[in-house]
């Protein structure tokens, strides 16, 4: 056997959102239904470099599948005097029957993906039927997979993306308008869409009550330490609020700041995104206005997510197979 | 930039002993400096495949360097079913000031390298000076890195090698016969060498008290879950006796049956190896008698063996420069 590894164009090539969408579902249902593992995260914390490591070990039974693996990412805020990214992450994707590395891949990309995929389940439980227009607020790398995933889920033709750096509002249009017809616009324009992904790393709101639509679903995407949230207050108060995961999202997702203040409590969280996906909760329903998910990122979604890039890799012979561990036989080397 | 693959061959030859082991004993420095990094082993169990998967994330600071990274192990008893080892290891070696993943390699390996390695800390520390003879209880994979590590801090010359696989004995004196006077022996034989190193996975302890040498080093390498233990209690109890980490050898080490059955204590045990290294206890003194070193494996000693593996092999143009994080130059590629 050998291990098969995926760079980041592998990855990209591979994450088809039509299989993904549904496997990082299923990671929710699963967890829901406790046939998941997932250890609390574990931090190495480096102040001496502005810097920390995270180990993100899952596994998930989804029934007729199973994924097991870690992810290994940091947060390294200097590294642009590295010409290298804050973020970096590294997946091995084990098989859980034996435990052989059955793919080690770029966990950067893959955690793009798999946060597009998070958004657009939540999207398809959560914002209207008809839902025909989407606004962006942040134009960054994650932008790009908020649009490709939940266009998957709802046939997006108008987009308006918001953003204070015009060569990256430039540049999403560029990769978007012979798909839909997109547009820069303002917040207000951008959160009065059917649907609304904001993916930004601010700490002080930039989406205020009175610009959301009537009934927007916005998926609040960006928050992801503490001291992070893009929505006012009376966002998530008048929403229908649903989380990926209580420990993670009152620690360091987007109601982690109105929570600690006590100016948001358990109360106002109608459930989280696993009770509704498993059916024990309704999505939206034709009383509901606003609707938000708040989304921190879950190990299970990097194990779903592997799973699905390494079958479909394998299966087009894409990668580099490599025999890592010598167990390769001599027709495989 | 890209990152290095190291494979189990390229592991081996860049795990040069006489820098390995001075390594490990700055892994060992920097834990008992409160330098290091090591948070708790998460395991994910998988009882439906008799498995589990342990995710070992650690930093260490010798000062002069300091490494970080993760080793993402199992133990799947059911293994030779599917023609696999039961324990496999990927090591993903990274830089602490930018989190870049410098090197992925075999964990494999690495984890016999190092292990080997910590048995020759302890032995430089404890066993007499003049040291000849060594004797090996089990003659599996992991025999061969003691040898090859302990020969390297004393000067061996006589090897009793003691297994009840003959096999297995035969291939041990093939593979050291040319540089050492080594030889199948009984347990009692092998007990009475200068040196011991004990590595099987017995639940019942295999060296009795009488078969052990006035002055015999032990370096108890076998046990590494609850329930397994190599050496008579009245071993443990006659011995001055070292362990890794207290943590661990007290969970799953060889003193754990007889801790947690109270036929030992802390008061039996004398200090940690870090304490040692750091001159905080002497090692060997001229009244001791009989050492022993509970050895449970530290992730810290993972990634000071990954450091000087890189090293080696980046020096030497070893292993496959791979662009897994699509952040390779034009010259790179």
């Amino acid at each position: 056997m050998q291990t098969l590894l995926l760079n980041s164009d592998d990855v990209h090539e591979n994450a088809n959102m039509a299989d993904l969408i549904p496997a990082v579902e299923e990671a929710f249902a699963a967890f829901e239904r406790g046939d998941a593992q997932m250890p609390p995260k574990s931090y190495i914390d480096l102040p001496q470099y502005n810097g920390d490591f995270r180990s993100m070990p899952a596994y998930m039974d989804a029934g007729d599948w199973d994924a097991a693996g870690i992810k290994w990412v940091n947060v390294h805020t200097d590294n642009d005097e590295h010409d290298l990214p804050t973020v970096m992450g590294t997946m091995v994707y084990s098989s859980p029957e034996t435990a052989f590395p059955l793919a080690i891949m770029d966990g950067t990309e893959l955690t793009m993906k798999r946060t597009g995929a998070a958004a657009a389940v939540a999207t398809d439980h959560l914002a209207v039927e008809d839902a025909t227009s989407m606004g962006i607020v942040g134009a960054g790398v994650q932008s790009y997979t908020q649009l490709e995933a939940i266009s998957t889920v709802r046939d997006i033709e108008e987009v308006v993306v918001s953003d204070l750096d015009e060569e990256r509002v430039a540049n999403f249009i560029d990769a978007f308008e012979d798909r839909f017809d997109v547009r820069a616009g303002s917040i207000a324009e951008a959160a009065g869409c059917d649907v609304l992904s904001t993916v930004t790393p601010v700490e002080s709101p930039v989406v205020p009550r009175d610009a959301v639509g009537d009934h927007t679903h916005i998926n609040a995407m960006g928050a992801d330490a503490e001291g992070k949230h893009e929505l006012a207050d009376e966002v998530l108060l008048d929403a229908k609020l649903v989380i990926d995961d209580h420990a993670q999202t009152t620690h360091s997702g987007e109601i982690n700041v109105p929570y600690n203040e006590g100016v948001l409590s358990d109360d106002d969280i109608y459930g989280a995104i696993g009770e509704i996906v498993v059916g024990d909760r309704p999505g939206r329903t034709d009383d509901d206005g606003i609707t938000v998910f708040d989304s921190t990122g879950l190990a299970i979604q990097d194990v779903a997510a592997a799973h699905v890039v390494y079958e479909h890799a394998d299966e087009n012979d894409n990668g580099y197979p490599f025999d890592l561990l010598g167990l390769a036989t001599e027709a495989e080397r």
